[in-house]
């Protein structure tokens, strides 16, 4: 059986499919368990926001081609993956004021299961000095639409395959290009991403990418537990480093609570691959995130314990750097160089565990991992790794 | 027979029900006299704003769900209420740079009868030690869409109410929702509007809310004059100063002529309950507000005596606060401190008055509350009260 | 046979026609050789950009009612006027940041062969003593949408004609209206255009307008020559001043290389007709702009010698003042005054040269405005000129 492909956007040649809906009956002869469809929002802040949504098998991903091919929520069966952001997005960029003079604009849109902060810089926001805003939180490429979406299904999997193309450019600046391939199917108990960064440009170009991988409930809640692989660790302020002892456990949502980060080298395989669990005991389930170190080198822990209205949850962070001020972070070694032409890859699998048998795996593979050597737990914060 | 209930807008479950047109006929038996309709309309600044008219009797009113549930004009019979900005909109938000550097960039879509000022924030613009911008001028609910706007009519009376919900939020600051209620009927010759400010947060909050009332022609025109029952008042500037004994009437249109503003503490009655009148002695014609001191204690007058084609425009704007900075206004106790989830609530009437009879009882009514105490007129601004 | 008129858009009764196509067959016996359609596309950064495609004869335009009525791009029969900008536009002003902080947003958005850069200013962005923003880089009216655009053809000729209306107005501060009347005929190898840029309000204002006219390949390679009547010219810094002896022609795409900008005072018949070219040697093609010296004093002459994928561009720009910052400009008589309600016309027009015959021709009129006089170029910048 073939496996069929639909261009769903492509600004090119104007291409716009939506709305649409895709099934098995329009694949021939398919039996297979998948759903895609593509809606555009109307009212409120989500109003033009497209919305690829796809099903197969027990998994569900939300994709938002209109916020650089962001990934709003997943779902495996009944249970959301995600979290329930005070802003309650999807939020067009159009609402988005990014080049708020304060940097902090992004916070207007910050909504989504994941999402990418890139590709120029991400992080703290930066000024000159003239305190003018250089560099906004988390840059530009989740409030950046996609120029160009195509989707192939293996009629005989239910595979369901997106490309999306996404363009960070401005003239006489950055030319940076985010193709990222999204894999949903049935024997996945997850959905995978490849990305790769491209520098368009004939001049080289620094780059920089993180995932910011949000979770609240209901793998969130009091006595949840992060499990990572650390090789060295540090709290990235003196607030982190109060929770330094209970750094891998969440309390339940706290009002008035204020956030709480951790910057992490972790351990991987020779290849190169690690694992990151979230895991609610109480439930039996969590997720894990995988990826490759030598990719993404930095990790970041983002607990944000505050009150269920205010945004109750926890960032797993993988990057290519850690989330400070860009020129810190360049000082350091921190920033992706491209040469011209040049491209990088990354990749991301979101695993979904969804009983008790599927936690023990994965905490015995990242038990293995840490077996490389024992966690070099920071009491303080360490100059250059925290700005 | 039953009132009859439609949800024209709700983004939690991606309802929208527009374009739509709901007559007498949509609701069995009824012969009132009303009509509702949602349009988006098309093409310049306003591409993408959301209007809906209401009429009921001869009252007809233009509501903004694409701009916070503002109003954006209202008519009684053939005379329209509201002014002719030189912006001409309504402007969607996404033509509007509210963080403009400037803090000013709510002026590009400046257009309505009633546009609220807050709810963080109002007033003028107010910056960091750094120059950047922390509070645009007059705050983001008149640039932010609502979430959910609610249609009920009265097929016996013909009242209809529309009822819309706006969030201002973001991420780790404001979370502040809006409800406001909006009734028109043929009985009332006007409208009336009930809001409430809820924090959704578990932290405190603090809270502006300004309604900018705006009247140009017909109400508005050389002789035109304003009655307020005024317990105490000051000039914003030295500029307003110089026009203090002609404070309560207006001018013609006068080419380059700068605004003034004077600052009111209003007397009311025993419930609180005040009145502000605008009239037009030569079309005896007249417009009063109605609020409550207890809830909006703060009352501006704002005269823009410009040339037509720049905005020949008055503004009664009855608020929580004097639309100074608003740490000034925060250390001056004008800033509403909400506890996490606590609300409050606002009514604003508008009265059209349509003849001299109704003027004679509007001006009888603001006597009597005139009569509690001789008006304190301060000849320069009062610190304090100015910033 | 009939002049017909079609109203494509007017928001003030909230006309909007597209989505259209007119073909002879819409003009009762036209067998002229024309073409009208208005699209609006979809998805990317172009998403709600209204297109207005003119065909008349072998020249086609593509009009942007959604920026400010720029010209995207042109074609004579299979040659395509413009540049490749790595922005890939048409971007909606909705996706351009012209209050970001650093004043440059405008970047985000540059992709047309003629934009109009202005109305209330252009040039370098420019900042108050805090260090905020205050003119952004070449104003706003290119990404401000039309609020009025009517299209009439003449059923013999097929000549097409465009009007657009776009106002750049801010509350209390510019109300500025330019009205474009752009002409397409299958007589002219190319397209006209007259503007008339008003001041509505009743106070004086000062406004500036340039038109960035910007060709990429084919006009545009490696020797292609550009032939100016100079009376004289100055580089605008030492960088350009470096590339001085070559001024007038063109290296191919240098990865690298930074732009070079000249400005002029051209020679002007009596009339104060002045002509520039563009011509390509190599394949005998080539582009005049013709306009006027009393209404467009200052020309600027734009050396974009990059990468092809970084923009490989030269931007010829007749224009009210050069781009310097605006009070640079203005301490040099280089504001257009604007009484109240006065306004002031520019004409503009493209002509494209299909063969050495025609450039032949195109020189040959610059030659006879160079007798003149002999051009007087300054070795290093100008003071005044430049800032």
């Amino acid at each position: 059986m073939v496996t069929k492909r639909w261009t769903l956007l492509d600004t090119s040649d104007d291409t716009y499919a939506g709305p649409l809906d895709i099934v098995p009956a329009d694949i021939e002869g398919s039996t297979a368990d998948f759903r895609v469809s593509l809606r555009t929002l109307r009212g409120g802040l989500r109003d033009g926001v497209d919305v690829l949504l796809v099903e197969s098998g027990e998994v569900r991903v939300a994709l938002l081609p209109t916020r650089g091919m962001g990934v709003w929520k997943a779902w495996h069966g009944e249970v959301e993956l995600g979290w329930r952001s005070p802003v309650r997005g999807p939020v067009h960029p159009k609402f988005v004021p990014l080049r708020d003079p304060s940097g902090l604009g992004w916070l207007d849109g910050f909504d989504e299961l994941i999402v990418r902060c890139g590709l120029e810089s991400n992080g703290a926001p930066e000024f000159d000095e003239a305190g003018r805003l250089v560099y906004p939180l988390h840059g530009r490429i989740a409030n950046l639409p996609a120029r160009r979406v195509e989707l192939s299904v293996d009629g005989e999997s239910g595979e369901v395959t997106v490309t999306g193309v996404v363009d960070e450019v401005r003239f006489l600046f950055q030319k940076l290009r985010l193709t990222t391939t999204v894999v949903v199917s049935p024997e996945r108990c997850g959905f995978a991403i490849e990305d790769r960064v491209e520098n368009l440009s004939a001049d080289p170009a620094g780059m920089q990418l993180l995932y910011h991988c949000n979770f609240g409930p209901p793998l969130l809640s009091d006595g949840s537990q992060v499990v990572l692989p650390v090789a060295e660790m540090t709290p990235r302020d003196d607030h982190a480093a109060t929770g330094l002892t209970a750094w891998d456990t969440y309390a339940g949502p706290s009002p008035g609570e204020s956030e709480q980060v951790y910057f992490f080298d972790l351990h991987a395989d020779p290849d190169g691959h690690t694992q990151a669990l979230l895991e609610n005991n109480e439930a039996a389930i969590g997720a894990s995130l995988h990826f490759n170190t030598r990719q993404l080198p930095c990790f970041s822990l983002w607990k944000n314990t505050q009150a269920v209205v205010d945004g109750y949850v926890t960032g797993l962070e993988p990057g290519t750097n850690y989330p400070n001020p860009r020129s810190h972070e360049d000082a350091h070694g921190r920033v992706v160089e491209l040469a011209p032409g040049e491209s990088r890859g990354f990749s991301l699998a979101l695993e979904f565990h969804p009983d008790e048998a599927a936690l023990v795996a994965a905490r015995a593979a990242i038990a293995k991992l840490q077996a490389g050597g024992k966690p070099q737990i920071h009491p303080a914060p360490v100059p250059g790794w925290t700005a």
